[in-house]
């Protein structure tokens, strides 16, 4: 794939692929196939281009996140639970020029106190929690600004 | 003034009142006036009505919280320093039964330590932060987003 | 008003005017007019003049502790949720050589752990809470035996 | 003895036995059988029956606790020393239906660090410290109010 | 009662007799009574004897651990709250010789802070906890193999 | 493979693989190979069918555990040294609807600090550890349990 | 007024007003008017001219830090109890472009653990606190060292 | 027993009659009955009685405390593990008007953790630890000095 | 492979492929494979075979760990951010009989407050950071004299 | 050296011998020289005589203190990095009878974590920082008012 | 001088030159001389040489417990405020091959919460402190009999 | 001596003469006189010059810090316990201009808990610890690459 300005690369970290059947009183009841197919029309209003991937493994995060360098505009990532421990997650998205916003369906400060913390929060552009399936949409809408200041820049 | 259930009322908290001078490279360089017509510019297309307050004063805050439940549908709030200590804030935002959104302009993660907890957070429907006065207008769509959630349920 | 040292005044903290509506299983279903009744005909049994404020401004509640000093025997007050960090409430309330009585309608040690601690305690005569609106009852009692303890000292 | 709902299980802990001379600067001068003979007397005019105990004893209060749920319709503790530590305790008043009210002769508060913290606050009903022997009394005013609104409810 | 080194000792600790009453949510609905049922006939299919106790006194613990060493072949014991701060009761199960089974009915891991913590599991064989009364049939089984164990060694 | 509800999956986690050398005073001298035969033959006496599998991968454990839902009626887990940190085999472990059984040989509590905190425990059944080789036959034993309870209720 | 940048603004913070009667033991027995009596004799011995207020509310104060940057040259503030957690009023100090110094009439290092720490010190030029009243008129001093050294710049 | 000025009190705590075959190596291979020979015979050189007593139970220990007040002249304990936990006992301590010396065989400092931290050395006059049965010989001495010193004033 | 006991393992964690480019004021300007030139450089005038793997994926190091027994003499190991918290690692290391040497090009020291912490540093043989490249070349020079140390022992 | 009770004990603690050239930006650029200098031009204009002197060694510093007492009236101290932790320091000047200032050309709550405690702090009479070089010129001014208030009293 | 395996070397650590008028509330009225004299007098009775020497410096503390090696059978050492944090001197006399004595005039665990705590603990024989003098006679006591048992064994 | 920038300055901190004898199983069975030989034949092959000294004053080595400026090209340092508590031998460090290496016999993290924090360690090159002798070799090793470095740019 050539490199295109304009494109998204979405991380769906660890479990995520569950959705709709974990705890929908958190998560809410859409699968992740559903978010993702909103998330294809919304950036199509929008005018962008998206990659989207999903996995149980920090060392294939830490891969996409280096390889997105070259290929995206901005990555959004929910990083699952990697969000409170993952190092190396971090010093990825520290490492590469393009930006970053984390993304969480759940207000993680309603939640247990370990999820209270994100090691990643310091690297990233900024983060969206709370809203659902709508966090996502909420990020693209922000991906698209960060990425047009880019441009104008 | 009656009570219409699209309205949204904006909190500004302490020291906000100086945005655009004080430490631009943290807050921007946008002043308080400027980000609020971007606000009611928005809001318009999104046929919402706004209220918007600034005060450095924690008891005309609560005071405005309380008031605000029958007039208004949702709550937008950057309540500043008083994010970090405020219980009686926080204790007026559970009280309450409608919607808050917290917004901050930086992204408080990256900032001294003392910035990285909210004590409301735990009571909003939601926290959105790190992307300068976009940060208000993401919370303005996330705002219009639940007011019509309820509508519909 | 002339000092009278058999004059007690109650001090309802920030968000009590909401009692009733404020989530009644924690608070109980009496609002904060019915209480003050129940308070009033409890001190004419006890032939006690009774102040009665309520305020959200941290700076009134010190106000009108200083100004107590001079025309009330004893001070009844629900800090609210200042109780957990108004460090100068306690100085005011430490300031002052009239006594002070601490009161919470529910039981603060069985709620969130950062209601656990009250930062006034040390600075009062004594704390009674738990027995919602009764509270305020004992502790009016218990105002009334500190006011003739001192009147026979 | 046969269950009358009216009764109160009264348990003095460890070394309340020595009222009255231990440090009466903290305690007052009061004996603890002076403030039986008081409870009793306030008892009577409240149309209560007291049963009285004092030990030093860890196991004998859990032992006490467990069986007043058959005979008494509430229970006043001054734990002593155990109220900061022991856990037995706790769990006793837990497990039993009837409710209970902690009560101190000093205000906990202003003294050693580790008297701050009460293990069984949370599990009783509530919480009375500071008034000297009048401390006991005001719990048995409560005691009489808690067990009315059993009847009642 | 002479020694027998298949003889197992099983220690209920504080509050233990309320099973079945105490909270059944956290403890389930069984009686102790009927737990010591299951663990008698339990053990007659392994062939093994077993002495069983319940006492709401640490003292008593203590000396009937001291007093197993020259009767009991392995301690299977839930010490109930004690777990969490009876250093006592951990020096005297390290002092003697054979070893010992902690049990808990409930997860105590799911549970408050403070019972997550346990000062005798540092000194006992191992720890069993989270599957009801059946935590108690797991540990006859595993004391059924320390003692086989034991005999072969 | 069909699904059979009787049916068990065994993970062992990172190092697992070094029984039998690795620390044997700690860990035993068994080899996995060893305890494996144990298990089997031990299953084949309950009338469970198992599946067992060994890796030094996070990731693989995630994505073997959300596999497991659909294949298995319960999963024992020694997560080794990812059971102190790994908050992403914990929420897998809770985003399925059978229950877990957490094994450990050794007893966690008498090792390092670090070794105390076991992050998984809050979302398991329960927890066994202690025993050697053992742990796991215990840990079949109450899989065995919990299987039939539910095809009972 | 018009802006004279010599001018200097003095901010006593909450229970200042109280000074003579509160606590002579820690704080003296001068009053606060006896106070800004030598401090405004002391001024003009310096060629400063002073503008003192004395406040209860933290609004008030952040309010007047807010406005005092076009008006003062140098702002000189004890603020009281909120020395210890008023982050607003840290935000306004951080946020105006003069120099404040934090005085305090007593050694708060001698004092309680909680006055021991300071959160408006890190935005502050200088710190000056144990000598009573000298406090101030050391920091009246210092201030005309630093508009000294400002103008001279 | 008549009052006798001389008289000492030695109470040993849980666990310490298995001294001898408990631990050796840590406590010494000493038996309790030779250690109090040893005392029983350097005592009668000092001209002192000695009254001596063991026990697994706090609350005996308490109520000994209490006692001894009106028949010894000094107390010499060593409360086992209590030392780290027993506020009951410290209590007690602090509540007779004769002084207490604390004893340890070993050295406490040198072992786990929570042997570090003795909540009873706050009020006791002074402590004495680390040299085997000879901890108590010198204890012996000591109390000797202080008893001639009250002797003398 | 043969196993050559003059074999030295090389383990480059996550993100190191990336130097060069990544904060270069940090990890300087050469890139990985320029190390890796030097490195061989080196070790053929030390006469030491290496072989040299970089991965982002935990797994795999640990599976590197435990096949590195049989075929090296010694490991070097830069953990990258696993450093911070991958126990696994750490028992992998802890595993295997050949010494490891863990290596850092910057002075983690001097870095954000989580990179002080090495989890992995109690297992290694020795630590060496801050030179730069020159930390590898300093840590082949310890290799190779532990190497021979253990030759001639 | 006869006694004069007007002479004043200016102590320079380690590492500011090195003053003007140790991290200007910091320390600001005068040396030791200069600043003395100036010390001695300001003591004239107070007529007080000065001794100074400059260690890098605390018992040399200890020993001086304790000296001091016979000789002056007031000693100024800047403990450089001993400040955080020289115990011994702090038991100096509180068993001396005269009364000591400290002083810090930094503020030093703006910098490192450790330098925001100072162990000699409760000890002092008075606490100056953050003026540079005129922080020992206020702390003159402030002994001049000591010693003056002294001679009064 | 010669080696004697019956001498012991007194170390006096920091400030105690100045006992007799330092705080005589808390260290008693007795000067160092008159202490001294004591020691030598009691120690001519047990036939012990004795070596005293006070300085404030650590370093000079160090160099005596090294030296202290080839001359002393035993050290009795007060250090003062370095007991809290001196490893250095901790180091020392862990390197030592004669045993020592910490003696405390005061009982530390009365005091600041910072003289709970002796580093020095962990590497001495045993821990004498709280009867002012008299904790150096018993110490030489203790000495005395370490000294026989050595010669003995 | 003259300055000549090739020189290096090795600093023993306190307690190394004792190398040798103390605890070999911790530090090996080198004398220091063994060690400082190897280092001048190690340096001699690179070209160096080295001065060596050992003191167990902290005050001694601040001044030889200071010093070493005008004199050296280099500081490797092994401070003992300093390395732990001394910040004024880390404010030393930092004042010089030329770096310096620290160096630790054993490999500290594998110690007391005390022992794993380096307060020099932030303002140093580099670290090296865990080798035995060889680790003042390899910080020989790097010393040199350090100054060729310097020369070169």
């Amino acid at each position: 794939m050539d490199k295109n300005r304009g494109d998204i690369l979405i991380i769906h970290g660890p479990n995520l692929n569950l959705l709709g059947k974990r705890e929908p009183h958190i998560y809410g009841s859409l699968t992740l196939v559903e978010i993702n197919e909103r998330l294809i029309n919304h950036a199509r209003r929008l005018k962008l281009e998206l990659d989207i991937m999903q996995t149980n493994h920090e060392g294939v995060i830490i891969d996409a996140i280096q390889q997105a360098e070259s290929q995206f505009a901005c990555i959004i990532i929910n990083a699952g639970a990697f969000t409170h421990y993952s190092l190396a997650i971090r010093d990825a998205l520290a490492a590469v020029s393009i930006p970053a916003i984390e993304v969480h369906l759940s207000n993680i400060h309603k939640r247990d106190e370990f999820r209270h913390k994100s090691v990643i929060a310091p690297v990233v552009a900024g983060q969206i929690c709370g809203f659902g399936a709508d966090s996502y949409i909420l990020a693209l809408d922000a991906a698209a600004r960060l990425v047009r200041q880019k441009e104008q820049a």
